[in-house]
């Protein structure tokens, strides 16, 4: 069986002393957030993760969900124990308002939870994910009636939270939504219409599941400008705030998927069932991007967090497992092999995978940083200046971040060899399960698009000239550092391939906006290479300082300098690569008709 | 359900129209080649793969094989009755010799059959491809009487045939086989001992199963120079060569895999089994490695093979499936959404997959073609230039053959959105089939070995040597045809980046073998490139000439010279960059010691 440790100290290193969220004290719920305290909660939250969510991951994936005839749908063994105990120690309510039974700390804690819990058992973890992303709407498009009335549940966890969105013949497309919502005269809606791949939407752990759907009103604008949303209760409530009366939303079927078994998702019929419209009619769309962009950095840690729970099972296999010698002769002459571990190809399948995972934490927790910057920040500027980044990442962490944690939890499982492919051994659920991560929450390709159509643009590019400067500013300064020069200047080289690629948009993407479409995903991985240099470089920075100040430690930071090294010789080269193929443009890729893809 | 296609009409072009076997006439087998005959022969076997195989895919995924409690294994339905009629079709023996009941024919035809049938159904190709493998050892090195005994009844198909080398404790390493031989008064051996990943070790498709395996006599060498091969009849056979007494060897398990369900995938034991030596004692490496170079080109057309169906069904969808609008305005107006194929981000993966797709079909029916060549050619030059550059390609097509067939797999998968991650839609089978191949005959990374470590140095690197002159001669003629001219110049880049990497071996390996190990994996990749890119030119060439003579079929033509424009355009910068990341060399990677590794 796979086994699993939270990396608490490379989360603690990242938020103590790489971001140092210890100069944010005067912000509010950032003094709380003493040096101690955060690791105290990483120690705790990782023993968690391991010890109660990780050893069901595998039933999970072997049992599944089940649904009976009466649309009822039970969680695999364990889940439900589980889940109680999640609530019971209130992992939920970590970076929850206060005023809502929230502890009310930087979502950056959070954000490491949600990798440890994801890594431990993702079918598990999208449990509470989708709570989180539920109560974030009604947070802050609901009203104060709505929020008093369900927030204090779905924060706790006691009640459980869904999203609904797609349906058969909508996915992407939000416009083509065809769920209907029609005003009764009590002031609530009766929503009609099915929507499928419903994460969490019936099960057995909580009560109460509180559904939030996108439907159009009668007379709503047949485009994405005629979207509501509504809560839909499983259960209304009582007067009290109690389950009451079953409400007219169930469970259709259970969807057969290539992983996250352990997770139930549903198709969910809607037959009338009773709705309260959040915010106002039509403007449905904005509140569901609330839950969409928590959703998707989440979904971002999700890619690390597979490559970890991977990485940290091939690793051990690599320690283990002999056979061949090293090309430099025997390591272990007094044994019959030696282990994996002395063969280049299989280190450079665990050395990338060290080099993104490190370098991707550090990327989404600096993102968790910066969503706590958005609202906490002392001034408008530096909260502006935080909104901007997060918008530019977002896509970046979810895309990049899903795009390489599936490649490398693949592999991972190749390191395993021919064991790598059994299923008993675990490696191949995680890859199966880091599949989706690539798909849901906006395909990667959408993301490409969110980050080159609307992000870029967006305020005269004001967000990624911003990026430029401080990825310069941060090679600049690390020039001087030897252990750190290679990677600076390669990284320095790197941006300027992603400032290459931007100009380029800029001067072909007006006269043919296909020449945009035709090198989003490359100029979203040329972001991911970047940022992730630009996270090594200031991990390098502190690891070095850290090694000059003699704090202890030592095999720590300098396996930091080593990794940043390698980050830069192997990962920044591809950008170069990438901006040539984005300067290929759409011309191409774009001309064959679609008759020339037919098989004859 | 997904549907399939064979690509007929693409593997005539390559072999008809670019590879032109037609010249070969001369030579053995070749005669009945004909351009017709081989259209007709593609165009039968295409038919019998997509009718007959193909509708038992999924099945196969679903149910598996099973083991009953006697050791015996049944087939997902419907592969029984498939198999008889594969056999009674005689489309094992096509590549065959005719003294043992073949057809002759060249083995580009076999080749090309083989990508047909595991695109169908790839858990069902493998157990006639095993067979062949077994045979071909039989062929090459059993006795007269062995060849006399085994070989019609297995070139028929009537029995198959299986490969037994990995144990429990050995994979790559075969110097760590434990299974012992040990010879009886009778001139046979008793063979005693556990191997594990058999494919196709037991099942119910023919009356006996020819089980070669790798054995150590009680005084050989402990290491891979004391290896013998051995014929293990599941039943013995009596004097009239009809099946006699069971012989004491069983399925003692099935695999749970990822994949391949269909496929049974058995632990055998060995209990004082009746084995019949092979060749010499000692001497079992050299016959495995007949059957290891033979199974990995078929390998490689594996991935090739789960590409294309991928590529076809992702097609279908992309046309069907409506969802958003062109970026350069509304495609359809009339409809409420565009197809799927006006995205260019959808493009992107549909054209690198079919740049990708028939690049390769090109490269390993090329590679089929020097197979026939090593052997048929008239003259001891020709059959040795064959034989340098099929040893050069071998780990290529395997390697990169099936790391980018898994990506493309991957990616078709990526078109079908969320519906591409549901089981019923087949589209994650794909995926999870493609996996494998990656793994067995040999991991990518001991591909990437046998290349650098092994093909490359050998005869003083005269293979890489004639491949250079080969691809710069190509470029050269290429770039005077305007529509290639940019491919040309790319290819001739490329090839430059590969001549470089070779040289930075030369330069750094001798001093630290480490550095060759480092870079092998990349070095596999540009080599996959260029070789694409030769293709490419060369198919060029030929959709170039056609379209001047005016042979009809211009779109067909046409959409060769787009799609390699677009292949250098996407495919070739990567060269580049995987040659930089090799000059970096082994420090950083083999740097850390493993318990830098741990989790902390």
């Amino acid at each position: 069986m796979p086994s699993y440790k939270a990396p608490s100290r490379d989360a603690r290193f990242i938020i103590n002393e790489v971001l140092k969220i210890e100069q944010y004290a005067a912000l509010p719920g950032f003094a709380a957030a003493t040096p101690d305290f955060v690791e105290t909660v990483l120690e705790v939250a990782g023993k968690f993760a391991a010890e109660v969510i990780a050893p069901l991951n595998q039933i999970g994936d072997r049992q599944g969900c089940t649904r009976a005839s009466d649309g009822s749908v039970t969680t695999p063994d364990g889940f439900k124990e589980a889940y109680a105990q999640f609530v019971a120690s209130g992992w939920g309510t970590l970076s929850q308002p206060p005023e809502f039974g929230g502890q009310g700390l930087p979502h950056i804690l959070a954000f490491a939870f949600e990798e440890f819990l994801s890594s431990a058992n993702q079918s598990f973890g999208m449990y509470p994910g989708l709570t989180n992303g539920a109560a974030s709407a009604i947070l802050v498009k609901g009203s104060p009636e709505q929020m008093a009335r369900y927030l204090p549940k779905m924060i706790s966890g006691e009640w459980t939270g869904t999203k609904n969105l797609t349906e058969p013949q909508c996915g992407t497309d939000l416009g083509l939504i065809r769920t209907k919502a029609v005003p009764q005269a009590d002031g609530s809606y009766a929503i009609t219409g099915t929507k499928i791949f419903i994460s969490a939407g019936e099960h057995d752990l909580a009560p109460n599941i509180i559904h939030l759907v996108l439907a159009k009103t009668p007379d709503a604008p047949d485009s994405t400008k005629g979207i509501s949303l509504f809560i839909v209760p499983k259960f209304l409530l009582n007067e009290d705030g109690s389950p009451g009366a079953r409400n007219a939303v169930s469970c259709g079927a259970l969807e057969h998927k290539m992983g996250i078994h352990g997770n139930a998702t549903c198709v969910m019929n809607y037959d009338g069932a009773t709705g309260f419209l959040v915010g106002e009619e039509n403007k449905g769309l904005a509140a569901m991007f609330i839950m969409m962009n928590a959703a998707r950095l989440g979904v971002g840690m999700q890619g690390l967090a597979q490559a970890e729970v991977a990485y940290q099972n091939a690793v051990s296999y690599a320690r283990e497992r002999r056979q061949g010698r090293a090309l430099t002769g025997p390591a272990e002459p007094d044994e019959k092999a030696d282990p994996l571990f002395v063969h280049p190809d299989v280190r450079r399948m665990l050395m990338d995978a060290k080099a993104f995972n490190e370098g991707m934490r550090a990327l989404a927790l600096w993102g968790g940083l910066l969503v706590d910057l958005v609202h906490a920040a002392a001034s408008e500027e530096e909260r502006q200046a935080a909104d901007d980044l997060i918008g530019l990442l977002t896509p970046v962490i979810k895309g990049y971040g899903t795009d390489k944690g599936y490649e490398v939890a693949t592999n991972m499982q190749q390191v395993w060899g021919g064991h790598g492919y059994i299923a008993e051994n675990g490696m191949e659920q995680f890859v199966r399960d880091a599949r989706i991560a690539m798909i849901y929450e906006g395909a990667n390709g959408v993301q490409a698009m969110d980050l080159v159509g609307r992000k870029l643009p967006a305020n005269m590019g004001r967000a990624v000239q911003a990026f430029f400067a401080l990825v310069d500013k941060e090679c600049t300064e690390s020039k001087e550092i030897s252990a750190l020069s290679d990677l600076a200047t390669r990284g320095e080289k790197a941006n300027g391939e992603l400032k290459a690629a931007t100009m380029w948009f800029m001067q072909n993407a007006m006269t043919n906006p296909n020449n945009a479409g035709a090198g989003a995903h490359h100029y979203m991985h040329i972001a991911g290479i970047v940022s992730l240099g630009l996270m090594w470089l200031r991990m390098g920075r502190t690891a070095a300082a850290a090694l000059a100040t003699g704090t202890g430690d030592a095999a720590f930071y300098q396996a930091k300098l080593t990794t940043a090294r390698y980050y830069g010789e192997r990962f920044t080269p591809d950008a170069g690569a990438l901006r040539r193929k984005i300067e290929a443009g759409a011309e191409a890729m774009m001309a064959l008709p679609v008759e020339a893809f037919a098989t004859a």
